[in-house]
C-alpha cells in the first residue's frame, strides 16, 4: 500500500491520525499541494480529481475519499475499533463523520478557498478553474461557527461525538476544529462541551500526526 | 423502525430505491417539505438538522445521513449486497457514493437552492436562514455538467459505477442524474457510457421508487 499525503492539508491528516491510532506504518509519498503538484500529468494519473489523500492498494486500486479509506483500513485492521463495534455504532459513527464533513469541513473549505489569495481560480478542489465568490467565503465562516455550536450541543449528551467511544467522527472533528482555529474561527466562548471534548481529543498522542 | 420520507425530494429517494432492491417494507411517515414541515418544533425533535430521510430505530436512535442508513440496512439485510462483498469492493462503492454526493448532488443542490424562487432564504438545508448567491447557482450548474462528464469517463472502464456490480453508487447516481434532468441539465450528447448506464439503471423495476 502507498499513501499519498500532504503534511499541511486537513483531509490527509485525518488518515494520518487514524493510522497512528491503529499503530499502522503507511508507506508515504508527500504531494506538494502548495506548488501545484496535484495538477501535474503524473498526479492526474493517480487521482484525476487532483486531491489527497489517496490510498493505493497493492493491486493498483486507488481510494481517494477519506471515509472509504477509513472503512477499508478498519476491515483490514479491526483493532482498536474506530468505527464502533455493532451495526448501530458503525452507522452512528459514519453519520457523524458525514455531518462533520458536509457541514463542518465543507463550510470551512468554502471560507478558505473563496478568500485565500493563493487560491484565486481554485475556489473548488480539482482540475477545473472556479473563481472565488466572496459571499460564499462569508457564508462559510458563518456556517463554520454554527457547526461548532452544533457539535457543542451534541457533546452535551455524549462523551465523544458518536457516543461513549472514540471514533472516526472524533478524528474528523479534531481536524475540523483545528483547521477552523487556523482560519481564526475559534471554539465559541460558551461552548463548554466542545471545549471539554477538544481538550481530551487534542491531548491524545496521535493528535500530533 | 420508522422511515421519514418525502416523495418529491432526491435524498430520501435513495433510501426508497435501496429498500426496494432489498425487498424491505419500511414503515413510512411522509414529511411535507413544501409546506415547511421540517422546520416545525415536532420535526426538529426528530432531526434538528431539519432534513429527510431519517431512519428511526426501535431504540429511538435516529440515522439522518443516507450513507449511514445504507450501511445499517446492509448489515441487517445483507442480500442482495449493495455495498459490494469484499473490503475492497465496499471501500470502492463507498468512495463512489461519496464522490456522487460531494461533487454531483452538492453541485446540483447549489444550483437549485440558490436559484429557486420558493427557496429564498433557504440556500442551505437546515434551520438557519441563508440568502441565495446567484453566482453559486451558476457555478453549481457548471459543476453538475462537469460531474456528468466525470461519470461518463468512469463508465468507459466499468459496467456499473463501483465496478462490475450494481451498488449504492448507482442508486445515488441515478437520483442525481434524474434530478439534474429535472433542473434541465441533461446527460451531455457525447456521454455515451453514461447514457448506456442510465438506460440500464433506470429500467430496473425499483427505479420507480
Amino acid at each position: 500500500m502507498k499513501f499519498y499525503d500532504c503534511r499541511t492539508a486537513p483531509s490527509p491528516r485525518r488518515v494520518r491520525i487514524f493510522a497512528a491510532e491503529k499503530g499502522l506504518q503507511l508507506q508515504t509519498i508527500e504531494v506538494d499541494l502548495r506548488s501545484g503538484e496535484q495538477f501535474t500529468a503524473e498526479f492526474r494519473e493517480i487521482n484525476p480529481d487532483c486531491t489527497v489523500p489517496v490510498l493505493e492498494l497493492d493491486d493498483g486500486t486507488r481510494l481517494t475519499e477519506v471515509l472509504a479509506i477509513f472503512q477499508y483500513l478498519e476491515e483490514l485492521h479491526p483493532e482498536p475499533a474506530l468505527i464502533g463495534q455493532t451495526a448501530e455504532q458503525r452507522a452512528i459513527a459514519m453519520m457523524w463523520t458525514l455531518k462533520v464533513e458536509q457541514h463542518g469541513l465543507a463550510a470551512m473549505r468554502d471560507a478558505f478557498r473563496n478568500s485565500a489569495k493563493g487560491l484565486e481560480g481554485h475556489a473548488m478542489t480539482g482540475p477545473i478553474q472556479y473563481e472565488q465568490i466572496p459571499e460564499l467565503a462569508e457564508r462559510g465562516r458563518k456556517a463554520t461557527t454554527l457547526f461548532l455550536e452544533r457539535l457543542d450541543r451534541r457533546l452535551a449528551d455524549t462523551e465523544f461525538i458518536a457516543g461513549d467511544y472514540y471514533s472516526i467522527a472524533d478524528i474528523t472533528a479534531l481536524v475540523f476544529v483545528e483547521f477552523a482555529a487556523w482560519l481564526k474561527i475559534g471554539i465559541p466562548e460558551n461552548a463548554k462541551n466542545l471545549q471539554r471534548w477538544y481538550e481530551a481529543a487534542a491531548s491524545r498522542p496521535v493528535a500530533a500526526s
